[in-house]
């Protein structure tokens, strides 16, 4: 056994010899960014590690194995930006776990009937429903009921009775488990005010960045730890949540979850693997009412779990919520919503049909396979412009950067476009081709291990040392995800017989969404140019449908008819998908 | 710690001094005979203990105090005679729990449909209903469905799935939990045929005789000694008729369970007080349909427990379950109907109306209060006569007597009565008073401890050397029970506006009623002498309702629906009940 000390994070652990660093990582409780799943391909678990000799050498974590007892330094667990607010509306607060004050009579020789039968009977006259009978409540009611003075308060969900108490408040939580971030909002059921909100990363990340690696993981080993990893996270959240408003955890009678349906299979702990095989189905996508203890949480024991329904094996229950927070089922005119996280989920239609699909999109923006691509953290660059020649940028945190986030990203590669740094075909013109006003750009055209780059920051303006560039394979990668979604686009359109300007509004949901210049998106055709000024914000909508839901019962039924009725595109079985892609892999010409 | 050995039973125990002898043998897995609970009241838990002069001393277990190392010679655990045949018809095998054969579609990627959808779409197809959604079964349903080359078959509880598998049997069990005694049927659910059949003494009978001692117990300790002493009784009836039929518990999908009231409670593990304690309420009566393996069961881990209704703190789901098996909701004639177990449960009416009380007669016909009462085991007095002043008598097994049991003490009485050894009121004769032809039973009669006692077996004769008698006390205590029962009777009839004429058939149902003489039941006033001619034995009518409703679901929602229509008289409320009880506590006059 070795020790290996993180002094960053002021912790030590001991492993046998052999471990990776990445193992190490996660065993002393850290969250390394380890895209790939540890395959030592995206290089982002970079760490660096004691030397004999006292340097610090840099090596991958996940390809170190651990011969000694080791010092390594690792910006792991650091904090993250993360988008907690929403859109949509309730009509009203309507619960689905409700509470009620009863009036219960009492048994005589007369009329000795048994309790659950006077409860009951005070529970239709109270409630007008019929409670099912439940031994275990039953028990010693005689005495509970005498305890409570006969005027108990009951909580219920439908005709199950959750709990008989003298008063209490009703607590619901609705969580979006992201990919990358989990969200969660704890929330007064009868005033349906926040109480609290949380979030954190997704602790999954160690075993992969995207649903792939994930369920490959899974897959390789059991979808144990990776189900008890964001079961862990959502209740320590809600935990920490309830500790904030000062409420109990057994005055939560209910939990919303949404998430992709990957999210959702690990959650209940569902083997992944059909996700991610052809024909790439869910085990199961139907909404679930469940007990929220046997899951984990820190609920009342009868606390009810509810899940949104998915609608394919990529388009899960977080595109439902989003689709219900966008009141799909009332949209009038045709609607465009498009959610990117790690991957990319589009939905168009309005009231009387709906297409959905997902597309690849998603993984560039978030940083993986982009050479100093990183997630919205500090030292991100996060905006950028370029004007008159001058390449100016924006770093979350404010000190200098370490990398480029998602909203970066696509804003270098449209202000790159706009100033001729690259062509329609993606690439990065010679110095002497740049024309006149981008000339001063000149000196950031630079070849690097033998790929062209354009230079974002020189090695004394950036944090770490090193200068920061983007390769013409990071503007590949760029192209792909908008090829992939552009031509998504297109198809729905083409199978609702639409065309692009039938679109009256565009919906933008998920973190970079909301933090992405829609300029930038249209720049560079991730979104139709034509539909620039129909674009609109709606924050975080998958966790804005999830407390709707939480807070109304007939919220809940409209995302099931939602997601019952849209219509999945395949788009890897689609013939015409390739072709598509293939023409929407360059760039629009600039549109005056 | 001392050490106990029981040489009989070949177990030997270890035991902190103080621990009584009673249990110790409880301890050591034997089943002592303690009907007052360990009061020190019956005297019915005597054993023998190795005295350190290496003599035999008689004492009372629950009395004795282990100061030593000790030996003890005790019968409990004794083979036990059972009732386990019954009356009763189905119209058809129909059960609950159904087994389905399935051809479920694959998933394509031109139809990505999840594998629950397909499934629910291939169970609405062959079964006609849709199933309700559950993430536990649809675990790598993908995998398992291949596994099972597309052609699943389902085991279906309405419209919950409870197993996806090849092939197998569909098995179920039926239960009666009697006060004293637990009938286990394993049945074929396809078939009806029963597979094998078992009974045991209910263990909680160390814990006291009847349903008060037992009661008392949890009250002063916990429901949770009793409730799991029945319930691994059950278990283990389950398993060995599972091992004698060849069968697996996998295969295992129901069990139904009828017991009276205070069985039901404390199987449920729900506290019993209020069931003892006016206005002796139970906490539920409700049918219920939960889950066996929380019970303890080994059944399949899906598998349903029915619970037969109750109707009131002192009639059972037993009651429920005779009332089924004597289709009750089908008589078109006014019937009687008695099961004297430890208490004693009558049932008047017919499909139009049918009302309910209990009595607690049958404690003297079990053994309890009376002298040399026991229950019907080996070396028990089941029947006698007397002819021409000669007693004679047969005993179970064969031997010589130990004891009385409930029909042989039920004759005795009638052939005392019809002798003239004892009056209408009850009265033992003097020797001198006593008719011409019952002269030669002049030197049976003798005062013994002070109380006028009818010598059964002289010392010679019994197989203890005791003298075995029945005392004036004992007669008393047949009084009670009779004048009890008839009360009933007379208060229940009243309640219908009907006369004992008006009824025109007599079911007698459970072990007692099986085994007593018709005629010595109506020569003491148990049954009104005028119904002689209407009796008819159904055996054990509860378990057989048990039965009908494992494999017959309609039997389950009419024993419900009798259960509810059923009107229970409250004998101790009931002003007149007093009146009536002691008018009927005289025997009747002989009839001619």
């Amino acid at each position: 056994m070795f020790q290996v000390s993180f002094p960053l994070q002021n912790r030590t652990v001991e492993v046998e010899a052999g471990t990776t660093v990445l193992a190490a990582e996660i065993a002393a409780g850290l969250h390394p960014d380890a895209p790939c799943g540890g395959m030592g391909v995206c290089g982002k678990c970079r760490v660096e590690i004691l030397a004999e000799n006292g340097a610090r050498e840099e090596v991958l974590a996940c390809e170190t194995k651990i011969d000694r007892d080791m010092t390594v330094f690792t910006a792991s667990d650091e904090h993250h930006r993360i988008l907690t607010d929403g859109t949509g509306s309730l009509d009203r607060i309507d619960p689905p776990v409700r509470k009620v004050s009863l009036q219960v009579g009492k048994a005589t020789l007369q009329n000795p009937t048994s309790g659950w039968a006077r409860l009951r009977e005070a529970v239709r006259k109270a409630a007008g429903v019929e409670i099912r009978p439940d031994p275990d409540l039953a028990d010693g009611l005689s005495k509970t009921l005498e305890s409570l003075d006969w005027e108990p308060q009951a909580v219920l969900y439908g005709d199950e009775l959750l709990s008989l108490r003298k008063e209490g408040r009703l607590l619901t939580a609705a969580v979006d488990i992201g990919t990358t971030t989990v969200v969660l909002y704890l929330a007064d059921g009868e005033t349906g005010e926040v109480l609290s909100t949380g979030s954190m990363l997704n602790p999954q990340t160690q075993f992969g960045a995207d649903v792939i690696s994930r369920a490959n993981y899974a897959m390789q080993n059991t979808p144990r730890e990776l189900s008890e990893a964001i079961r862990a996270a959502v209740d320590s959240l809600l935990r920490d949540a309830l500790f904030r408003a000062n409420a109990s955890a057994q005055d939560v009678f209910s939990v919303v979850i949404v998430g992709n349906t990957c999210m959702h299979h690990l959650f209940l702990g569902l083997d992944p693997s059909s996700l991610v095989l052809s024909p790439y189905v869910p085990s199961i996508s139907e909404p679930l009412v469940l007990d929220a203890v046997r899951y984990g949480l820190s609920a009342n024991r009868r606390a009810k779990l509810f899940l949104l329904p998915c609608i394919a094996g990529f388009v899960g229950a977080d595109t439902a919520s989003v689709m219900l927070a966008c009141s799909y089922d009332r949209r009038e005119e045709l609607t465009l919503a498009i959610d990117i996280g790690t991957n990319g989920e589009l939905v168009i239609g309005d009231r009387t049909r709906t297409v959905a699909c997902s597309t690849a999109a998603g993984p560039a923006f978030e940083g993986a396979k982009i050479t100093f691509g990183m997630r919205g953290a500090a030292g991100a660059i996060d905006h950028a412009s370029i004007q008159n020649g001058q390449l100016s940028v924006s770093v979350i945190g404010g000190g200098k950067p370490r990398g480029i986030c998602g909203s970066g990203l696509l804003d270098l590669a449209a202000q790159m476009l706009r100033a001729g740094v690259i062509d329609e075909t993606g690439r990065i013109a010679d110095e002497e081709d740049l024309p006149g006003e981008s000339k001063p750009l000149a000196d950031r055209i630079r070849t690097i291990d033998g790929l062209r780059c354009f230079v974002i920051a020189q090695g004394a303006e950036s944090d770490t040392g090193e200068c920061i560039f983007i390769s013409q394979k990071d503007i590949r990668e760029i192209q792909l995800a908008k090829g992939a979604m552009a031509a998504g686009i297109a198809l729905m359109l083409e199978y609702l017989g639409k065309k692009e300007t039938d679109i009256e509004k565009v919906l933008l949901a998920g973190a970079f969404g909301n933090y992405m210049n829609p300029e930038s998106a249209c720049a560079i055709g991730l979104i139709p140019q034509k539909l620039l000024s129909k674009i609109e914000m709606v924050g975080n909508a998958a966790g804005r449908g999830a407390l709707m839901c939480a807070l109304n019962a007939q919220c809940y039924s409209r995302s099931a008819k939602m997601a019952e009725k849209t219509e999945f595109i395949e788009l890897a079985s689609n013939p015409s998908f390739q072709d598509r892609f293939v023409d929407e892999l360059m760039f629009p010409e600039e549109e005056e």
